[in-house]
């Protein structure tokens, strides 16, 4: 089959690794939330303030990407030596950025750790957001860019 | 504030319900995961197989609908009473559509959980396909409908 | 369909409970772990100092009990009320039996959190043990008993 | 046995609490953290940053609340509703206060929560600033006030 | 003492594997759940449909081996590199038979992560068909084989 | 910025560790529970029991080191070789020692893991005997040596 997260017999399974050589791999992600005008104002208005929600959001994130195996039920545990998020405040069309790069000298790679990542920062800034805004979208949740391993360098077009 | 997720003081706090009234709440959220058609191709021909995609990311999702007090800072943990997630195929639209139904009887509603669940549910077809398909998207996570709570009924124009 | 576990649509669902009655509910479970009289007598010499193989795994069963609905997948998280496992030395069997008592006011029974705690306060036993008798077997792990809920009573004849 | 985390036989348990009142049950702790002046500085000069090293610490405390139950064995599961933790920083005394509330409505008290979140939240500062400042002490985490319960009113004197 | 989890004192401790070389190491386990004829039939019957009871049982099982150093006290954490589940119907003997293969590169053996996810993808299909059948019982959790290590390889007999 | 946990944007970061040399890291850390002499008369009769309260506060911290990158957002996910905790009874100051020793093989320090470890051990006796004495009071947790990475040896004057 070409979906390899399958065996010969069809069964899911976690696939070995176990041969693959250890690469340095990076993986860059990115995802948005529209939002009401007002509902980006509180956000930015509070951004000077003790308790950012974006900076919430980040802490959520990076800490989402540590438990990516205990949620993707055939995601291998990797151990990851770098993560960051950044958001980017798109007023103009009335939602926010995050971008998620995330590293490690592994097996496999680390796109599903950085799109969860980028997930769970976004979910957040729903949680903290919702009871003024109802109506946030997450949208264009995807891999930017990654490196590393055999299949090598990808970057979306 | 309007962030009920701030206190007086400008710092983050996990907002109290412990007044709120115990009532009967529903969540239901969508989301979708835009592909190539030989993508969703291989996903269709494979769900007549033991190890189908949908059926796995499913059982993904609802277990993530559990977890979700652990993902998200400022949540409050709730026994869930309910989980529901179905798939619907748009082979017009080379995407399939994820819709989570979540219930419980508590002090605080289950929109978040929804949501969480239905964007792990999205991952986990992206971690399987993403060997042929680097290039997925998941669009358009968000809220439909809830009800419960003092807020009431609130349905997505 | 008779397995309450999938929906009628035949997919798996976590089913609704909302509106069970909130009953006292009780379960009891037992289990085995059969292994060579040498390590037996081990466990049992051990006893009697600080680090008591046995009360290492009744602690593992007991922690493991409140994480059922993080590893089994359509169980319901459950807030459980007491739980208890004693161990039962039979050295005429070489082996020893583990039992647990489980008791929650809820609106769903406490089988399989009794029954997790039953099979990880073994496993436990084996890991502290394998290094001596890596041919331990874990045998009969069963519910002895339950109570609570519209099924009422139920006792292993 | 006066110590009621051991039943009749002196084995540990996770004690019934099934047949208690549900009262509402706060739990008030503190903490502080020891360091040389020169961290303090750096802390306090970062506070009007978008990385906040208390903002981070607070956002970890509330986190570790609730994954109690997961880390203190005889620990029952409770739905806390409200988790607040505020920092006090004490130049004089190069230290900084950390202060916990933690509410449920529960059959059983919410201290060790408070505690945790009390601990966890302090040893996130030290992990935070431990490259310029590995000796810094976390200092005197206990109770501070309790009410609910059978035990009711307590408050250190 | 022969009990390696013991220190000199007498006390567990995770003992250390620091020292030991990183070798491929396999473990091989398997576990049976014997239940109703019609439970078995049922099962059967099911999974030509959508939600396929063994199908979640296998993702349950490899999903729990992820968590294995966090249910067992003593445990290492490890980087599994492979995780497989099969399960076999013996119809004759109203059973059905779970085997499962865990695979690492690392300091210590993967025996317990293996029988760990034979458990819990037994007690996954106990938690799914126990509405209809309360009685059936988990029997001969053990291992197979195992090969890696200074131990080296081993086959029950 | 001298705290590296924030990058030059001063947003906090799990900082860039895959660069660095895996190294043997060894922590050792220390904390006190202070206590009525009458709640450490308690402690210690128990001792020769089943139910040891610091056997079990042993298994509970080093079952936490575990969960440490978990619970601390910014701390990179490690596998521990080696954890060992011990206890020491201080009659005459009416407290109890603990002392933990964790070890690696990695990129970064086990400092942490060993506070956390401390933490979790002395909350568990505080959790277990809070019944009689609610004024126990946890002191001077703190790192006593490290050695290993880029700093080398550490030891507290």
């Amino acid at each position: 089959t070409l979906l390899t997260h399958f065996n010969s017999s069809g069964e899911a399974h976690m696939v070995d690794v176990g041969h693959k050589a250890v690469t340095h791999r990076i993986a860059i992600t990115e995802g948005y939330i529209q939002m009401q005008p007002e509902t980006l104002h509180l956000i930015i208005t509070n951004q000077h303030k003790k308790g950012d929600v974006l900076a919430i959001a980040r802490i959520a994130g990076i800490m989402a990407s540590k438990k990516t195996a205990d949620l993707i039920p055939l995601c291998h545990p990797l151990p990851l030596t770098q993560v960051e998020i950044s958001f980017g405040i798109e007023a103009d069309k009335n939602r926010i950025r995050c971008q998620t790069t995330v590293k490690t000298n592994g097996q496999t790679g680390v796109e599903i750790e950085a799109l969860n990542a980028t997930q769970i920062a976004l979910l957040t800034v729903y949680d903290m957001c919702k009871a003024v805004d109802r109506g946030m979208v997450i949208q264009s949740v995807q891999l930017v860019e990654k490196s590393g391993g055999k299949s090598g360098h990808w970057l979306r077009e």
